[in-house]
Order: C-alpha cells, then structure tokens, then sequence
C-alpha cells in the first residue's frame, strides 16, 4: 500500500494539531464576543492558510500545509470525513415535525429564495460577463448558469453550525431555515450537475442528469420512509445484542459513511447522504440520549472545528483580490437571496423581523461556494479572481448572518443569567473569616464595594435590613444574603465559604456553608429573579454544595460550576 | 490545494463505511466467541484486503482500497490518526502508582523479554541469513540486527486493546505487561532507528542516534513531571472559562496530536507520544469522568476499529506465503519472547500462571511488526516473503495471545452473571394473563420447562413451597419467585410483566409488575446469588421498573437491561 512517509506522518500530525488547537481558540474568542464559533474557526484557517502564516513564513506554512504529494490528499480524506459526520449530526438534531408544522412557510422561503439570487445572477452574468470574471473562452450560457448557481446556493452545514452556536437550531425559525436550506442546496447542485455535464466535467461520472434528479428524490423518499422504520426496528436489536454504547455508535457513523457515499455517487455532495441518515436516526424513540451526547460533543468540538478551518487553507485571499468584483458579487449575492428569503417569508405571513432575520440567515454560504467554486475554477468556467470573490462571499456572509440574526431577534437580552457571570476573583472569599451572620455579609458587601460608586457601611445596612425581615438560608446549607439598590446599574454577585458553618436560620435547621451575597439595582426585576433562581438551580442537589466546599481555587470553582450544569426549569428560559 | 477528486471521495467513504461495519460486526461476533473484539476486527480487514476480497473480486477490491493515488495516502493519514488517538485514551487510563507498585517485575519482565528474543533472533539471523530470507545484498549484521529487533518488539496498541477487551487494563497484572511493553517497544524503536542509520535510510530525518536517545528520555521525563503538572493546573481553567465539555476535549485531542508529532519527528514512532500524553492528562484530578466517556467510546468504537482493520488490508498473506519461513518465525518469535518474559516475571517471584500469561501477553505483536516490517523491505533490508512471516507472526500472536491468557487466568469461569444471560424469547411473558400469584409462578415455570428433562407441575409444587417459606416480593414493584432444584444444570429464568399488578406480598406492600421467576441447581450456590443480585441491582431505581414496563417486545426488554446498567456493587465482582 502506496502510502505517506514517516516524515509526512509527522507534519500530517502537527498540521491537525495546530488547526484544531487555533480553531477551538479564536472558536472559544469568537463566543466570547458573542460570535458564533464558527466565524472564529474559519478565521483560524485563514490566519494559518496562505493568506497570513503563508505570507509571513513561507517555509513553515509549505511544511504544515503542502500543496503537493500525499499529505493534501490526507487532509482532504479529512475533512471530508469531518463535515459528513457534522451533518449526521445536524441531521439527528432535526425535527421533522416541526419542518412539517412549517411547511408552507419553508417551501415559500425556499422558492423565493432560489428563484430571485438565481434570476439575478443569471442576468447580471448574462449582460456583463467580463466584469463578472468569465473565463476566456468559456461558454457564456454556462457561466450565466454556474453564476445564478452560485448565488442561489446557502451552506447547510454553516447555517446549521451558526443556528448551533446561537442555540437556535431546534426552533420553529431554526427548523424553518434548516428545511428551506436544503431544499435550496439540494436544487444548486442538481442544477450544478447539469452545468458541468454542459461543459463535459461530469461530477457524477457519467450518469444522466434526469437520472441524478431521480436517484436524488428517490433516495431521500427511501430513507425518510423505509429507512427511519428499519432505523427504528434495528436499534433495539442492536442495543440488546452488541456492546454497549459502542453498537449503536458503529452502526451510526458506518452507515451514515455508506449514504454519504451514495449521493456522492449520485453527483450530489456527500453531506446530504449522511444529513438524510441524521434525520431517519434522530427521529427514533429508541435512540439514547448518551449516544446523541456522544456523537454531538465528539463531532462538534473535533471534526467540525477542523473543517471549517481548512476553508481558509484553501486560497490565498490576497493574491486574486479584485476589489470591484468582490463588491459586486458580494452586493449582488447578498442582495439577491437576503431579499428572495424575505419576500418569500413576508408572502408566507411571518412578522418582518423574523423576515429579515430568515433571509440574513439563508444568505450564510461558506463551504458549499468554495467548493462548487472549486470545481467551476477547474472545469474551466471561471477565472481565479471570480473564485477568490465567491470564497469572499462565503466568509462574510458566513461571518456576519449570525450576528445579524441575534442583534435582529434581540438575542443578546434574552439569553439566560448566570450568577456567575458577575463574579470575579476579588469577590470569591475562602475561606470566611467571620463565623457569624453579620460579620459574613460584612466581608461580602467589602469584597464588592469600591469605596467610590458603592459605599459598603450603606450596603452592608440594606443587606442586613433584608435580612431581618426574612432570613435567607435555604436549604442544604446554602444562604444568599441580598438587597435591592437605586441606580446599581450591573449586578454585583460575592461567594463566601465557611466550613465551620455560619447560623443564618436555614429551611432545614442546618448551618450555611456556601454563602452568595447577591445585590441588584431597583430597576432590574429580572436581573434578581434569574439570579436567585440559577442559585436555586444550581445547588438543588446537596452533592454540588460538598462538591464545591472542597475546591482550592476560584478558577476551580468556576471549573465545578461548568462541569455541573444546574437541572430543572429555569424562571426565564427561551425555547 | 491538489486535493481529492469527487469520485475518489465517494470511493473512500465507501471504503470507510465499509471497514468500520466490517470491523465492528466481526469485533461483536468475536466478543460472543468471548475472544477480544481486536480479533474481529483484524480479521476483518483480512476479509476486505488482498487475501479474500481481492482474491475474489478484483475489480471491487481495487475501486475501495485502491494502491495508488491519492486514496491510500487519505486513508493512511486516517489510520495513523486512529491509533494516535487510541494511544491517548490507552494512556488515560494507564495509573502511574500501579506502574511504580509493580516497578520491579515490570522491569526483570521487560529487560529479560528484551534480551532473550533478541540474543536468540540475532544468533539465527546472524548464522542461517537465507533461511531467514534476508534479502540479495543486504548487509548480514544490518539484516541479524533488524530480525532480532523485529523479534524483540510488542505492540502496544494491540496490548492495550486485548487487556480492556478482557477487562484486565487496569488490574496489577495488566499494568505490568503495559509497562513493560511500553519499555521495550520504546527501546525496539530506538534500536531500528539505529539500524535505519546503518543502511542510510534515516526514518528520523538525519538526527544522530544519540540525540534520538536523548530526546526521548528527555521528552517522556517532561510530559510526566512538568506536563502532568501544567495540565493539573491548566484543565480547571480551561473548564471554567470554556465551553463544556468542549473545551476540554478540543484541547486534549489537539496537545495528543502535537506530542505524537513530537515524536515521530524524534524518530520513534507517534504513538508514544499521544500515550504519554495520555498518562499526563489521566493522571489529572481535575478530569471529569464525562470527558473521559466521551473520548473512549468514541476511540474504541470508531477509531480503534478502523485501525485494526486497516493492517490487514496491507498485504495479500497467500501470495508471498512460504510455509517453511512462516513457522520457523513463528517458533523463534514465540519462543524467545514468550520464554524471555516468563523467566524474567518468574525471577521476580510472579507465580507460574501468571508469569505464562504475562510471557502469552507481550508476545502479541500486531501493528508494530507490521509498520517495522514494512519500513525494512521499503529500505531492502528484508524480502517479501520474510514480511509476511512477520505480519503472520503479528496476526498469529495478536489473535492467540488474548485466549491464551484468558485460559491460563480462568477468566471465562469469573465473569459476573447477568439474569438476562439465561433469558430467551419463549421465557419473556408480556403481559401475563393471570393476575393472582400462583397462577403467574405457573405460568413462569411452563415457559422454562420443557417436558422432557424438566416436569413443569413438579417445579411449580417446589417454587410454591418457597413462596409458603418466605415471600419473594421485593421493591419497586419487583418480585421473584424461586426454587433450586437437583441436577438441574444450566440456571433457568423466566420474566412476566402485569401492568394491572400481583400481589407477592412485596416488601412496600405495592403489587408486583415485574416477577421474574429464578431456578438454579442445588450444586449451584453461586448462580443463584449472582443473579438474585443482578435483578437486585438491576431494578434498584424505581424509574427503571417503569421503564421496562413500557417496552413493546423481547427486544427492546433486552436493550432496556443494556442501556441502563446496574449500579452499586455486585456480590462477586472481580476487579
């Protein structure tokens, strides 16, 4: 077996190593600036791609990164692999019920939304072609065609992470635009399959296009029927048969490879085979829920991160950079689809947020466009600078519909609060030097006072106050000492822990160990609930305040908390 | 990027879809020959390979695992990255303090099963070369040094593999071989990276031999003391300040693959980097056992077996096979090692069952002798017929040494005992037609008797007299009625669900839904209590009693036992 070289082993190893750690890094920085993490995934490929690490140290980019030889073939097989297995994933996730309920909605969405991108790029390129980077001697038709193409074409698998990464994913919207998405791919390639039978490239290796359309329907009819009822008969069989959990996760990812395989052959991508499985596995009552996690945790973090950075290894975005056709194409495109989505929606009678909201998010491209441009770049129907604006497209748009969807939904202010997001290392006391309940509040309110803006004598007043008109302790040794104060502005959150123990008349007769000192202004009623409800939540359980006593650090008690999410329902939870 | 075509895409997810069903049915069928599941798998790739697939239909072999092209180097980057990462979950679990327990007979075992084989591989490579198949003009010392290195080396992966396939991985006396095993393969590669110096092949890119040595103590002594402490301070921050568990995972996965790339540039093999890494990171307090889960079912499930299978695809075992080779390699092999470890665990007082399992234990082979075989013909050190005498050496031993070593540690006699093992189609009674409690014991007893051997009015007079004793109803709904009865053999269990409830007196004083009927030998003390334990543990949680009450069929009973293990501790659990 003809196979890599102990020293291309070694790069090879290095190379993943290297995208992986900066894809979860600028991932984790992306949803620290309330980004989706996959915009910081694809900037790492292009920071370690030939636009950046290329340009400042050729000799270390050509080492990790070859363009030559086995190891691009290696990393392919890759990350092939990797995007199949995020779209069984994706696919898991859906609902089909849900993708019912709107149907209506979703066929207008998508119609609209093919039609429009599509009748605009195919006129643009039609009546300008030079300007749009037709290739010399390409046929003018075709690259009409492949143009419309390409802008009728969104990134399931990006508007699926997107959705993910904003936690939007299992909602009516989520399922909304997911359907319409593939319904919208599906037709692009179809159509693409077309355009490069024209041209005598052929993805599909010879097979008719009236035979791809038909193979394409026949096999989604197939596995959404006949393959979700054996899918659902097979897997109590194999969980009472076969080692467990590792049966079903082997079944899984085998068979997803094997119908990724198939609409591969078909002549349609490999992600819609694998997305297909997703769905008739999601659907069963008898698939687990440890398997879901498993699969999802192992997908997400590893194999998604990788691949969305290999999009940015692809190209060097500064060497075919044509201003003025990347403005055109990026106004066309955007314009073309955002607006097709929206007024597919508006007809279908969805609020004109939502609207925009829908058409942003079907305006996201991303691995698709590059890799149709790809193909059209080496069948020979455009030039480098139309390919580089179309990766151009893909990455803003992929960068900017998430943001655009959460400032257009408001999601900023609704997601949930978290106690701990107002802690900070100077208000983690342990352990508590008072023994007794007015001294621990005094140590508390001082944690978070700064003389300037909060003066701790006055707090410390209001918090005792409080406290005698009904004591704090709640159960399993837990109190949260609290006042409400005028014009506090951001609430201030203080943890003290006493091991010894401290009186504050607990619901059940014991002391308190933990002790959250929160305060929150006049104004926010919110702010309040969601804090001492998450508090409530998040120590129901006796085992998480043990836990939590037996920490040495503040970053490890931050650690406890993220590693034991609290269970139950929370006041204000969206769904 | 010069990447893969679409068609070669299709080809390789086939071919992975196809590997992984292959490996994972024949690993399950393996485990009910109660052989470990790396058997299965390796003969797997057997079946798909050269040998039988290739031999049988060429022309399907070719299309899935074809040998030139961009294929087989995808294939091999995935592959390696399969094994690099089963290394890190190997090393996850490796407990250091079990390794220093154990230091001095791991080192007598490792030294003496050093020493022996390769004195013994060295004296007849050096005195009979062309029996042994050195190849035309190779140096004689070069070739006597390479046979006894061959003969000297392990394979720790396949190891590592047979002792979790036989739950041994973490006991006394699979620390021990794994430490030993790990000392000699790292001083096997170090020796051929040596040799590959003598011939001028180089596998470590021109670094002299004394770095090589250097570099690797110094790279093992830095994982285990500075490493093990940076990620001990490093995971709690990493699961405080990102997303859980994702964080943690990205960040494992991405430093294993950067310190097998470390390494392999080293010029030892990647493995050994990903393993002591693993060790480091295992070692960590801070580690959530839901990390730990995640990445061991998804390694051994998906990425173990597609290893395992890939070795057989490497070679075509007829066509190079001569016999006369095969056994004397065999014999040498076998003998030189496995004697060489049984004197050194003997000489350090092991018993002499043990000290046989250990000598069966390191003489498996596998992956390693594969590669290294692999990389000597590529430097015509050896022929083709000597590498497949190794590679049958390495499937031999691989496949042998698991059954070996169950046989001489008796382990198929202590297997815990399940109540669900003696189950069968025809005993499971849903929902039981009768609703007072001798009418359901006799229904019970008539569903395991057979007329013949077992008089099922003679039983029933015997599991009612137990029932007049004492009454079997148990908890949460539970009951089971039981005799033990002369000669019988064979356990024999019987379950009946009634939704409408029985009344057996149950210790709550609820009616029972779920009365499993128990019949053990009088020669048989410990069949009852085992399983009497089992449906004890088993249905300790109440929601458990709920959910099989739920099921549709024989089945999905089955699968509701498998997906929610028992907890708390077994009567006879062997550790």
């Amino acid at each position: 077996m003809e196979t890599l070289s102990h020293q291309e082993l070694t790069r090879l190893l290095l190379a993943l190593g290297v995208m992986l750690l900066a894809a979860r890094a600028l991932g984790e920085l992306a949803r620290r600036l309330r980004q989706p993490a996959v915009v910081g995934e694809i900037t790492a490929g292009i920071l370690l791609g030939p636009t950046v690490l290329g340009a400042l140290t050729p000799t270390w980019n050509a080492f990790l990164f070859p363009v030559h030889g086995g190891l691009p073939a290696a990393l392919g097989g890759l990350t092939t692999l990797s995007i199949v297995l995020f779209l069984l994933v994706a696919g898991m996730e859906v609902d089909l019920s849900t993708i019912w309920k709107q149907g209506r909605t979703a066929i207008a969405v998508s119609a609209s939304g093919l039609v429009f991108p599509f009748a605009v790029g195919f006129l643009s390129a039609w009546f300008a072609p030079s300007l749009l980077g037709m290739h010399r001697g390409a046929d003018a038709l075709v690259f009409a065609l492949f143009f419309a193409t390409a802008l009728s074409i969104t990134a399931l698998p990006v508007i699926a992470k997107i959705l993910m990464d904003m936690d939007l994913y299992r909602s009516d919207l989520g399922m909304l635009i997911v359907a319409a998405a593939v319904f919208d791919d599906l037709v692009g390639w179809i159509v693409f399959a077309v355009i490069l039978g024209l041209v005598g490239g052929g993805v599909s290796g010879g097979i008719p296009i009236g035979t791809t359309v038909a193979l394409t329907l026949g096999f989604a009819a197939l596995v959404l029927t006949l393959g979700k009822w054996l899918v659902n008969r097979v897997l109590p069989w194999i969980q009472a048969h076969t080692s467990w959990p590792g049966g079903v996760l082997g079944f899984a990812v085998s068979i997803a490879l094997v119908c990724a395989a198939c609409t591969s052959w078909i002549g349609i991508h490999a992600i819609f085979g694998a997305f297909l499985f997703g769905i008739a596995l999601g659907e069963s009552e008898h698939l687990q829920e440890r398997t879901r996690a498993t699969l999802e945790h192992f997908v997400s973090f590893i194999f998604a991160p990788l691949f969305f950075a290999s999009i940015g290894l692809r190209v060097n975005f500064l060497e075919h950079f044509d201003l003025l056709l990347v403005v055109v194409v990026l106004l066309v495109g955007t314009a073309g689809k955002t607006l097709g989505c929206w007024a597919g929606a508006r007809y279908a009678g969805v609020t004109q947020r939502e609207a925009w909201a829908i058409g942003f998010g079907m305006n996201a491209r991303g691995a698709m466009e590059v890799i149709l441009g790809l193909l059209a770049l080496e069948a020979g129907i455009i030039d480098a600078r139309m390919f580089v604006a179309l990766v151009v497209l893909a990455l803003v748009t992929s960068m900017t519909s998430g943001s655009l969807m959460q400032r257009l939904l408001g999601l900023g202010r609704t997601r949930a609060i978290r106690f701990a997001d107002f802690l900070a290392p100077r208000s983690y006391l342990s352990p508590l030097r008072s023994t007794e309940r007015r001294g621990c509040i005094q140590e508390l309110v001082r944690a978070v006072c700064d003389e300037k803006v909060l003066q701790a004598a006055e707090v410390e007043r209001e918090v005792w106050q409080r406290e005698q008109i009904e004591s704090t302790g709640l159960a399993n040794g837990v109190a949260v000492p609290q006042a409400r104060l005028e014009g506090l502005g951001r609430p201030r959150v203080a943890v003290g822990l006493s091991r010894s123990g401290v009186d504050f008349d607990c619901e059940d007769g014991e002391l308190a160990h933990l002790i959250i000192l929160v305060l929150t202004s006049t104004d926010d009623h919110r702010a309040q609930l969601e804090i001492l409800s998450d508090i409530g939540r998040t120590f129901r359980r006796p085992e998480m305040v043990e836990k939590v006593l037996m920490v040495d650090t503040y970053t490890q008690f931050l650690a406890t908390l993220k590693v034991n999410p609290p269970t139950g329902p929370h006041v204000t939870r969206r769904e």
